[in-house]
């Protein structure tokens, strides 16, 4: 017969304010993954988590990488017969700027009351994912204080390079996939579908990555001496990008839509009940149409189709006031989101070739790889998924639905093709959570019933 | 019978080293006119030069303006029925971004051999416009050392707002009309054909500059979770860019080119003996096949077409790495040359009409006017023009060249409307000068032999 598992969240809501004091002291530690300034911080960060798992009884070290380091922690688990759990999420964040965007400094976070009963958690990285990772880790400590045990083996690994496209980590699993390989994997680095309706996603949409530095003249040159017969950067990248989608939105790179295909009409159907809350997402953050290929709903736009973005673009003067310049260079920082089979190195490969087309022959073009992901598709039924909605459920107002994701989370992938491990993918965060943006923050619900709902999902996995 | 000139000329000779000096006092202030950081340093170079010119005699006077001062100085001259002449230049100077292409600080001027018997005075100001301001000035010091007078009545007008698009020119030229009116206004802030060839510049294209903002959701985005269906405002502002022109390189707005005249055969006659060197001018920035208006020459297309050209552009993340966001907002800065009778006017309504027409329903756009004027047209042919160019032939290796300019010298417009004044325009940059670019210079030789033009040119005015 399970033990109770009422003193166990009894001691999560006890432990609530000393969990949030954890939290805010990860929070201040600055693990900007991409810009190498921040490497100490870091570092600081992983060296904080290891800390904290030693204190909850793991054997866990900080293990060096090329890039940011690893935390790996192991501990055993109380029942025999449970599954062994391998958790992931990472401690590094996404830079902050716009600064001046910013209502508080970005790693001085601080708790919120937004409305009479509901409070948030604010800063850079407590929704993405710090906050979330921590719901996982106050979980384990509910246990172990109140049985002195965890109900299954664990092992835990958090990374520091998520945000600038996990580098290490396909080496380091290789290199530790007997240490590492477990029954199941569960990620928390997603989210709610609703502030009332959690979520497991089982579709997230690959990425690729890809700089480019369109260059002409060799030196910024007077518009007025030379506009008109020189070849301006700007105008240039500028073709390059208005032309990577047609008029009805479809992105034009040859082969570019090999391996997607059509959404079975029967998981459409599922999505049209969650439709119009869809449309209140384009609401939420001042928006109301649609983007992108024509007569495709939102949902289907953001889980189930394939994207050509630019994320940045910058070239000449950009400064107050004006200055007639023809400038040496421009460049952009441009993405896809894959879904299907999209094969993100062919998808690469035609981005640059379209690119070289359109370069005129006195000009010059420079590319910078940045990550490169295939979308990945979890069963939308399995044993693990549905004992994971069931308790889900009993937590949350409303139940549970299993939804298709945007975002790219390279590791399922790698969970599953080279360990072998089905994934399990739930979180906590919201949709107006502003991650990747100023203002970040996580809900105190989300982080407190978070934490409620990975004891009772690891409760339900133990049985 | 005319004084001989010759002790004139070496004076202005002997006087070279102290020449130099003052000129890198001036150099030295950081008078960039369009960031109100620099406020001061403009103040403090309008008096240095109303002290310059009190020093030779003038009744010279620093003069407020909304903006960045004025100053103006009087000065008799010794002939009677000798043309009283107005010169004007600017003192202040373009921004020094990006700071990093520097070879040596931008405020700190010096002296550099570039080959043998060849040397530049280099630093921002240098050509555009103080070194070339300084020609003028050193021309009037020499004449006064010499023969104690100036040899025609001189009002001086220097502004410090010709890189910020001159908000407070007309004002003043307005409210001082009576005292700025003169037989004839020389300006000397343009170019040599080449190292040997002086010239004078008859044709200036207009300028109309116009910065955009498309703004599009009310935050940045996660581009997994909105990327298909949040409109990109990086994607909008490169459609209108990009829609600027045809394929053809004509720029596409509605009545653009209404008032543009095709260039009679004869100038073109004379142009084409040009073309080749006009061909380098492409090459010797890296460059070698003419963009723009298919079919039409290098001198055609910087003479005598009107252009686009988008100057500035800046929107999401740039920094270093990636990160995957669509961006809240993007901007553009663009500028159009104009030439014959096009409207600038017209031509801002234009772009805004053509702009705003490309703008989705829920997102919005901005549109912030920096500077309109029309193209400018001198005799090829006057009393003025041949004088001068006699003059300057004697002092050059090659007879002086009347030419076409593709920059902008909205003054000449409103000497000509304002206050009834033909203008000459002789200046000594070449366009190699990299004025608005890092590594700005100025020839030793452009200061020394404009210095010597101008008492050649002043002498056969008076006479």
């Amino acid at each position: 017969m399970m033990a109770d598992i009422t003193p166990v969240l009894d001691r999560a809501d006890a432990n609530l304010p000393k969990s949030l004091e954890r939290l805010f002291d990860l929070l201040r530690m600055k693990s900007i993954s991409t810009d190498p300034a921040y490497n100490i911080e870091c570092s600081k960060a992983a060296e904080w988590l290891a800390r904290e798992l030693q204190a909850l009884g793991f054997d866990a070290s900080v293990r060096d990488t090329p890039g940011h380091p690893m935390v790996v922690g192991h501990h055993p688990g109380e029942g025999s017969g449970a599954p062994h759990l391998l958790f992931y999420g990472h401690y590094d964040v996404q830079p902050v700027d716009p600064l001046e965007l910013w209502e508080a400094p970005p790693f001085e976070p601080g708790l919120k009351e937004v409305e009479p009963g509901r409070k948030v958690i604010t800063g850079r990285g407590t929704s993405d994912d710090k906050g979330q990772l921590m719901t996982f880790v106050e979980a384990l400590r509910a246990y172990k204080e109140t049985r002195g045990a965890l109900p299954c083996r664990i092992t835990i690994l958090f990374e520091g390079e998520e945000e600038s496209g996990s580098p290490s980590l396909k080496p380091f699993l290789e290199a530790n996939a007997d240490e590492l390989k477990a029954d199941y994997a569960l990620i928390c680095d997603t989210g709610m579908w609703d502030r009332e309706t959690p979520a497991i996603s089982a579709g997230l949409r690959g990425l690729v990555g890809e700089e480019i530095i369109v260059r002409a003249a060799d030196r910024d040159l007077h518009s007025g001496l030379y506009g008109g017969a020189a070849a301006n950067p700007i105008h240039i990248l500028a073709e390059i990008v208005a032309g990577l989608h047609d008029e009805t939105g479809r992105v034009t790179l040859d082969d570019f839509y090999e391996g997607v295909e059509e959404t079975p009409t029967e998981v459409k159907a599922t999505w049209e009940e969650l439709e119009s809350a869809a449309e209140k997402l384009l609401g939420e953050v001042g928006l109301s149409i649609p983007s992108g290929e024509n007569g495709r709903s939102v949902l289907e736009l953001t889980w189930a189709r394939p994207t050509a973005e630019v994320n940045g673009i910058v070239g000449g003067y950009t400064g107050d006031g004006f200055k007639t310049v023809i400038a040496a260079q421009a460049s952009a920082k441009v993405s896809f989101r894959l879904v299907g089979h999209q094969d993100p190195v062919k998808i690469r490969e035609s981005f640059r070739a379209y690119v070289r087309s359109r370069i005129p022959a006195d000009c010059s073009v420079e590319f910078h790889p940045h990550g490169a992901s295939p979308a990945i598709h979890l069963p939308y039924d399995s044993a693990l998924l549905n004992t994971a909605k069931a308790a889900l459920s009993e937590e949350w107002p409303k139940p549970a639905v299993v939804i298709g994701m945007g975002g790219s989370i390279p590791i399922v992938g790698d969970f599953q093709s080279m360990l072998g491990m089905e994934s399990l993918l739930v979180g906590f965060a919201l949709a107006d959570d502003r991650i990747h943006s100023p203002n970040e923050k996580y809900e105190l619900a989300s982080f407190h019933k978070g934490i409620r709902s990975w004891i009772r999902i690891l409760d339900a996995l133990a049985a």
